[in-house]
């Protein structure tokens, strides 16, 4: 990790300038020859961490490191003791990902502290930045550990968890960063900042805001999922020739019947305006068995309910569960179910959503909120009691690969939106 | 092979001892430790050919080889000038085998013959009895060896078909079998026996009769089918958290809604009384994209649509891509599709199905009708434009497995008929 100066720009450049200079800097030192890397506690989430120092300190900002060696910005004067308002984003990256997803946000939230040093504007709640680490941390199949490391929330088979390829623990990882495992084991909250609102500012990892012509949008809650990894239905198998439709027990018929009862319900439960995605990502009959005249005896799917609301997931998943019955009743197959494995959803601050649709209205923005289908850090501060909001910036293409693509006009509208409520105060 | 002398019963035995003795005897003599396998021009349809000649010369039935190497059995005095009744089915069986596919034909043939014999019964039209080879000719990959022969629809290319694991040809193996190839590869039909109309009984290889508790049922036509060994649908990949429902190009709830929506016209189609049975066998997401958490943007699966009617097969194959244009349109998706392949169905001739049927009922059997499912001999010879008729007989687990279950008494049910039939005449 280089510690020397990359920015050129003068300290009064413009925002938009600092941000193209940004994006362009942190994309250029962390490029893989395919997309970014920037691995947590690793080089390209420090190199990137250097980046966002320099441009602070340039711009006549305080930084540190908190325990949990999450960078901490203020503003000069900044009054440590007073809970604030916390803007953040993570440093790090998927392997091979895009150059925005939590760059997008870190830079926000940055560049919002920039523009009210150079105001000099007057916020009714302190303000400071947060750059996050290993938010995606991909590379220990944990995600969140930056934030969870902040609550406590880590434990020690978290701790055990090892590196894929390497097979270094995350423990050694994080006592090699300089963090106290022990008191991470135990459970401490290694949180020092005092916050009284958390705001984040996110590319949409979906494909809406496109669809709909968004540059930005409010999101209303993130999405926790109730899944079911592998599900077996047992039917029958047989001669496609000689078994008539009445006798037969048709495991791929079954499922087809199945996915189209959740269909149904899902778009009913839609036009009642509940959030709500469902998805049979994997299914599949047996290569060892199946043959094309052959009436398939078994096969195996996987269930996911996704909302933001712990209510609806829990409400659609007894729906699918009754639909399983009326299913294996009606065909005659029995289904076999794995373990359900549960992800709490999350949902933003009423309050905070109101003002950003609010301000976002002052500004000439979209008035339009969004659920978030991905998990962010957001989901973490909320868990933890403390008020979140997001804002989401339109981006084509998904998020965590190469092609990511946020526009820098729609990324200053959520700057802008960003810096309205900093000024306002949650 | 051994030509010893191996049934035991004296001449005079009754038939049903003689039946049992004769299946006793073939599974025995060609068990291979799991099944039976009695290989087409080969030991064990060999052993299965000898046993067959040995119990029709002991009960004074003369035998013959015609130039496709099947064995003609005849009445003393008969004249081979006259078109016959021709009673057949097969000796060969697949590997690991049941006992009774083919094998039940045979000895129906063979015990009528027997029976003819003895009682000294004069039909109005001849009566022989033909035990085929290579039905199943499960090795070379090509069904109905021994009656495509007769009529000269092998071609080069069936001869070129190699056995699997020794790789010999077919037509090395007919050669030394004494068939001609020269004239087999020229189209000759080696048939040497006039035919005016042709029986065969058969075990039912599907549940229907074991479900409705008939010993015995006449078989109305052999489904043709026409096939996709590989269908592509191809939606768009996503995330499964961000993409909502109006976005999304899911191709496993694609696949879902078209099998539900033939699977609805297959029902209204046997209602109006319609033959018709639909599978899909095969289905996946490809092992290398799918994830539980990923929107599938391709699905793979076969189709098979199965008939005895061949106006009713191309109906249905209409109905199938209007639906996946409609699937298409409704869910933006794009169906790819391999090449269709067609195999003819075989209508069994209304004359001769409707005297079984009456026969049926005087003997106090079910004056029922049922379709094959699966390909037998008999369609070859109803295409070949001989009046063809086949009886099932109960048998459970289906076929091509060693769990075949057919009870004596429903077999001696079926050779009466056979026989009822043989004295009556087509």
């Amino acid at each position: 990790m280089s510690e020397a100066a990359v920015l050129r720009l003068p300290d009064q450049a413009p925002l938009r300038d600092l941000a193209v200079e940004l994006f362009d800097t942190v994309r250029t030192r962390t490029f893989d020859g395919t997309g970014v890397t920037r691995e947590c506690y690793d080089e390209g989430e420090n190199v990137a961490m250097a980046i966002y120092r320099e441009l602070a300190e340039r711009n006549g900002l305080k930084t540190r490191f908190d325990p949990a060696a999450n960078m901490i910005i203020t503003l000069p004067g900044d009054d440590p003791g007073k809970p604030c308002l916390l803007l953040a984003s993570h440093a790090d990256s998927v392997p091979q990902g895009g150059n925005f997803d939590g760059a997008a946000g870190v830079a926000a939230a940055l560049l919002t502290m920039v523009r009210l040093a150079r105001e000099g504007a007057r916020p009714a709640c302190p303000v400071r930045a947060m750059v996050l680490r290993g938010e995606e941390s991909a590379f220990y199949g944990r995600a969140n550990i930056g934030s969870r490391l902040l609550f406590g929330t880590l434990d020690r088979k978290d701790l055990a968890a090892k590196r894929r390829g390497t097979g270094r623990t995350l423990g050694e990882t994080l006592t090699a960063a300089g963090i106290d495992v022990e008191a991470v084991g135990r459970g401490d909250k290694l949180i020092d900042v005092p916050v009284r609102a958390y705001l984040e500012l996110h590319i949409e990892q979906g494909p809406v805001m496109v669809a709909r012509k968004f540059p930005t949008a409010v999101v209303t809650g993130i999405r926790g999922n109730l899944r079911h990894r592998s599900i077996m239905c047992r039917g029958e198998a047989g001669h496609s020739g000689t078994v008539p439709r009445w006798l037969r027990r048709d495991a791929v018929f079954a499922v087809s019947d199945l996915l189209m009862r959740l269909d149904e319900h899902w778009n009913r439960l839609l036009e009642r305006g509940l959030d709500l995605v469902i998805t049979t990502g994997v299914i599949g009959t047996d290569p060892e068995l199946h043959a094309l005249s052959r009436i398939p005896g078994e096969v195996v799917f996987s269930f996911e309910v996704r909302s933001q609301s712990y209510e609806t997931l829990e409400a659609f998943y007894e729906l699918f569960r009754s639909e399983c019955r009326a299913v294996s009743d009606l065909r005659h197959v029995k289904f076999e179910f794995d373990d359900r494995v549960y992800t709490e959803p999350a949902k933003m601050d009423d309050g905070i959503v109101k003002k950003l649709t609010t301000l976002s209205e002052r500004l000439g923005l979209p008035n339009e909120t969004i659920a978030s289908g991905a998990g962010h850090d957001a989901a973490v501060f909320s868990n933890a009691g403390i008020p979140s909001g997001m804002i989401f910036v339109r981006n084509a293409n998904g998020s965590h690969n190469p092609n990511e693509a946020m526009d820098i006009e729609d990324f200053l509208k959520g700057l802008d939106l960003m810096y309205a409520f900093a000024v306002e105060g949650p």
